[in-house]
């Protein structure tokens, strides 16, 4: 078995950097030593998972939890419209994770996103802990001066648009709640089962929005963005209280994940795409007079206009079927009164 | 009780930034902004400290875990020789400490040392946990271009010194566990229970060596430094490793904590300094022709020659009375063989 200090120089040969990504001491000190470019800005950004809270030893593979933790970071950064350059990771393990494969599978999972984005790995922290995982994510973006895109800009009569869909990592959720557990699917036919899966990996591997987000900065095509973490209604008060600014939605222009019509679960559909959270879909709002300029589709992953902001502060409403109604936030809060 | 996004916005209205602090955008967005000086280097590290491994909840004040929290990390800054300058903070508290003081108690202990060396909370994460209280900590620090120290340029014959004294956190720790417990001290003098009030400190609210680590950046006066978390013994192999060189210290020149020689617990005192860790001091080497130019003392801190570095790589010596022995790295280990 390796110690912490053996492991830590596996992970560091692992961790090879090109001449390009602005490293200069990467693990291996007592700090890391990076380069930022030229009058460029840094993001930085964390996301904190705990065992038991966030997600449950069985329901996801060491690989996919590795994803996970860097891909929840990344998704920050895309909302900002960023690249993301650098990242950390702190991973606290029982005694008898440490003995297992676990944090080999751990790291290969994180450090093939990372490769997939070319984000560095250039430090973290490893401790043992009395009982349950925890990890902490930690990544460092970069955009040019002025291009970050913040929740505070939005303006009443932008237009609201949602990438993807939504809804499908809540349902993802329950399925794992009852018991459903994930497998390699190996057919490509949607029949129920493989919806399930699909459901269950929505959850457990999402994917970060990052094209679209560069795109929408290096365009200036977004007023305001924010990843849709917490769940719709959260996040879109979340852009309401930093812009000073309401909204409205439309409940039928919705993106909802076809997973969930597949499987008939039409009367708590929208419940799941407005309040499920875990999406890790972005929610941008655009000026009128360049909302003809944002793209059909970036890599596969569609835009839906799903509503407009209003000059009511902090109110949201949704319309459903000629009626409107207020929407409260609703999505995840760690300790709710 | 306040829910997260109520506590955030507590914290964040407490985290007025200067003009001069770098930051864009603070608490509030997806991801913080800063804008780092021009031809800059950036230093980021981050640690992790777990309920029942790193510390219990007993034995330290929430304000002194909310110190302790960001001086091991504003240490690793001062072991580069850099300028802390952004700090991120991420919690999991389990609902009953949510629910109490805390959480506000322990960001004000957090947030007077980051005001004392002028460091801007930009950010965080805030989690509840199934039981036990977690914290990572995370610090961005600033040096300029090639003036940051690694722990890899050590050369044979360079001189190795030691900031302040060693042993006192081992054996504050070891007090701890013995069930003594910290009182606000009134009386200055000497007496043994003042001494085993100032050991628990040592223990509990460190200070990092900021000044010290910047004025051997400024003046280029080390060739490499560390600090000494880990003990002695290890951290003195950390630089052998990184720099292929060997090392010997004498016995006789290690500062010893001058509460361990008041408490007459001589025999195991140079265990304490060599093994004991958490003393947060700075480890450094210099050339002999530079050595003169070290300071005596800086804001009251004095640092001690304590011995040599040696071609032998790998190879830590100990002379003790005229005779030679090995030094093996004893230091902390989470996942001992």
């Amino acid at each position: 078995m390796h110690n912490e200090f053996q492991f830590i120089k596996i992970i560091k040969d692992r961790t090879k950097q090109t001449k390009d990504s602005g490293v200069v001491k990467g693990i291996g000190d007592d700090a890391a030593i990076i380069r930022p470019a030229k009058d460029h800005q840094l993001l930085v950004t964390t996301d904190l998972l705990i065992e038991e809270i966030d997600f449950k030893r069985d329901w996801i593979t060491p690989q996919l939890l590795g994803h996970k933790s860097l891909a929840v970071s990344l998704s920050d950064i895309a909302a900002m419209g960023a690249r993301p350059r650098w990242a950390l990771i702190s991973i606290g393990l029982p005694k008898e994770i440490w003995r297992s494969k676990f944090k080999e599978e751990f790291y290969e999972g994180y450090l093939n996103l990372a490769n997939k984005y070319n984000v560095s790995l250039i430090g973290g922290d490893i401790s043992s802990t009395p009982d349950h995982i925890v990890i902490d994510s930690f990544v460092i973006g970069e955009s040019a001066k002025d291009r970050s895109i913040l929740r505070s800009e939005a303006k009443p009569g932008d237009l609201i648009f949602i990438t993807g869909s939504l809804g499908g990592s809540a349902l993802g959720l329950q399925l794992l709640n009852q018991g459903i557990q994930l497998k390699r699917a190996n057919s490509r036919r949607r029949t129920k089962h493989n919806a399930y899966q699909e459901l269950l990996l929505r959850h457990l591997q999402p994917e970060p929005r990052l094209s679209w987000g560069q795109t929408l900065s290096q365009k200036r095509l977004a007023t305001s963005m924010i990843d849709i973490s917490d769940g719709l209604s959260s996040d879109l008060m979340h852009i309401c209280e930093e812009s000073n600014t309401g909204a409205y939605i439309e409940a039928a222009k919705i993106p909802i994940d076809p997973n969930l019509s597949a499987l008939d679960h039409t009367n708590s559909n929208l419940q799941l795409a407005l309040n499920g959270g875990e999406d890790y879909e972005l929610l941008f709002t655009v000026s009128p007079k360049r909302a003809h300029l944002i793209p059909k589709e970036i890599e596969g992953i569609q835009a839906t206009c799903v509503g407009e902001m209003t000059d009511e502060t902090n109110r949201v409403y949704i319309k459903r079927e000629k009626r409107r109604y207020r929407l409260r936030p609703e999505g995840f809060n760690h300790f709710k009164n």
